[in-house]
């Protein structure tokens, strides 16, 4: 949540004059994402963010980032455009790092979706889907079974700081998920991080789908299971089923959902939220040296993991 | 640099209902000012700031800065003017901090001033000035001869850890200023933060000037100082005797100088360089827990307090 890297105003109207995006007018750093430094930038044509990729970033990755946001777009989905200069690239280097120009993108993201809004996001998850099935490129999710295996054993020794039994309860629930871990269900471009925050609405209409970042090949229903966990638990982490009921059904009416998807769901949800009890609590334990932002509390996820531990039949999730 | 107040979409909302400005159709944070937090608000209108005042700001001192702003706006300077809400309040409680919404100005800030944005600074600078006479509140500088006796003396014990000599260095130097500091100049309220971050232009015009917030009543050409300090040297923190000139000659033209203010002008100088390297070393030996920047150097400013104590004549910075 943070401006890394200072781009400073000479170096801004070079890199601008290699685009048909006419001038500055306007330039803001933005607290937006965790990872990157961007900026708002207002020319005397439209509306960019300029991202500058920093160190956690993978170089070798951005291109399929960039091309997977390039295809969404062309085909309908409101992903944030990689602006291409004079000579036809997008990706760029600037300040030393690398950068690419990508539209702006209107909306405001809501911390207490409504069933409306999660009805909107199952739609729009589902024509994603769809969208994301003409696109050629592919990339192996690096949190999945083998990463949550390795971040397990990262903060294996320290777990219990966090909570009593904590190692333990993972390396149960892992080894059951390796077990029982779904194969052959339908697979594709997925997001992969489909949190509130990654959503722009006008409304009860989305506006934007942003950070891409996480994006990979996995089940499609893996992607559900993500949306579930994010939009579809309250405050205090309890389940909301109204909100999980509009999700699916309108993600079923735009792509129709198969009994095996359904019948997976539990345990995509399970490995869906242990994931982000994994990623939070390495965050947690491991916190990064100067930032702004306090890591946030994996037990969230615990909680959720507990809820869907307990479900014995996956209508629960649609009753 | 950073968001430390969150602002979700509901708090937002309902504080927005209270004004006349439209609905929200994009809300960001910005990683502008060091002190605050503040969001580029969209609405239905117009363009906002919205900021909220953390813990460094005075509550008591808010409405000084904002009618100051609104003084100033109203009065031709493009400085951000306070919202009123539909009571007609502009200084509000948000999330539990105080907070403002101000109108958005366009503009870049520039890094290395040319000698044409300097000439736009003094003849900004001096209308600024003019337009304050009028002003009728007056609020004490606190970053003045006293204050930098408060922060001599906070620095002192380990002053000499960023420079052998420095807390000597300091301590000498503050004797003579307090023994030679200028009285009876012509005074108003001035800026006395007036950086390059601190101004926006389009080209060579300024669209805009912000940050109020070490706003106060003070003796115009200390402002001058200070501007001649914060853009009147190179990245090697070399004096631009060329910039200086412009500066100072466009002041001349908008706000004719007086002979006793150009005699003090070394010695404001040095004031003003004391002023910067003294808050700068105290962040620099007291670095705030979480911060993402790096402080500046105070060091910077030695430089330039060294250059200063050897001008002979004040013409020097006029030549």
């Amino acid at each position: 949540m943070a401006v890394y890297t200072k781009v400073d105003d000479q170096t801004l109207n070079a890199f601008l004059a290699n685009y048909d995006v006419g001038e500055a007018v306007s330039f803001k750093g933005i607290a937006e994402g965790v990872e990157n430094s961007n900026y708002l930038l207002e020319t005397t044509k439209s509306r960019y963010i300029l991202t500058l990729y920093e160190k956690r970033a993978n170089p070798e990755e951005l291109p399929y980032f960039l091309n997977l946001m390039e295809h969404l777009e062309a085909n309908g989905i409101p992903s944030p455009l990689p602006i291409r200069d004079k000579t036809g690239k997008a990706l760029q280097k600037l300040a030393g790092k690398p950068a690419c120009l990508i539209s702006f993108l209107s909306g405001v993201s809501v911390d207490y979706p409504t069933e409306m809004q999660c009805a909107a996001l199952g739609a729009m998850l589902a024509e994603m889907h769809k969208a994301g099935q003409s696109f050629t490129e592919s990339r192996a999710n690096d949190l999945s079974l083998d990463g949550w295996k390795s971040l397990a054993k990262k903060t294996q020794n320290r777990a219990d700081e966090v909570a009593p039994g904590l190692a333990s309860e993972i390396t149960q629930e892992i080894a059951s998920l390796s077990e029982n871990w779904p194969q052959g269900l339908p697979s594709g471009t997925i997001h992969a991080d489909l949190f509130p925050d990654n959503v722009l609405f006008t409304g009860n209409s989305i506006t934007g789908v942003i950070d891409f970042y996480f994006g990979c090949t996995d089940m499609l229903a893996y992607d559900l299971a993500v949306c579930i966990n994010a939009w579809c638990f309250d405050q205090d982490h309890n389940f909301m089923p109204a909100h999980a009921k509009r999700l699916v059904e309108m993600y079923d009416a735009h792509r129709p959902i198969s009994a095996a998807e359904i019948t997976a769901l539990p345990l995509l949800c399970r490995g869906a939220a242990m994931r982000f009890l994994l990623t939070r609590l390495y965050d947690w334990l491991n916190p990064v040296e100067g930032a702004v932002v306090t890591p946030k509390n994996p037990l969230d996820y615990l909680k959720r993991l507990k809820f869907h531990q307990q479900i014995k039949d996956a209508a629960q999730y649609v009753v």
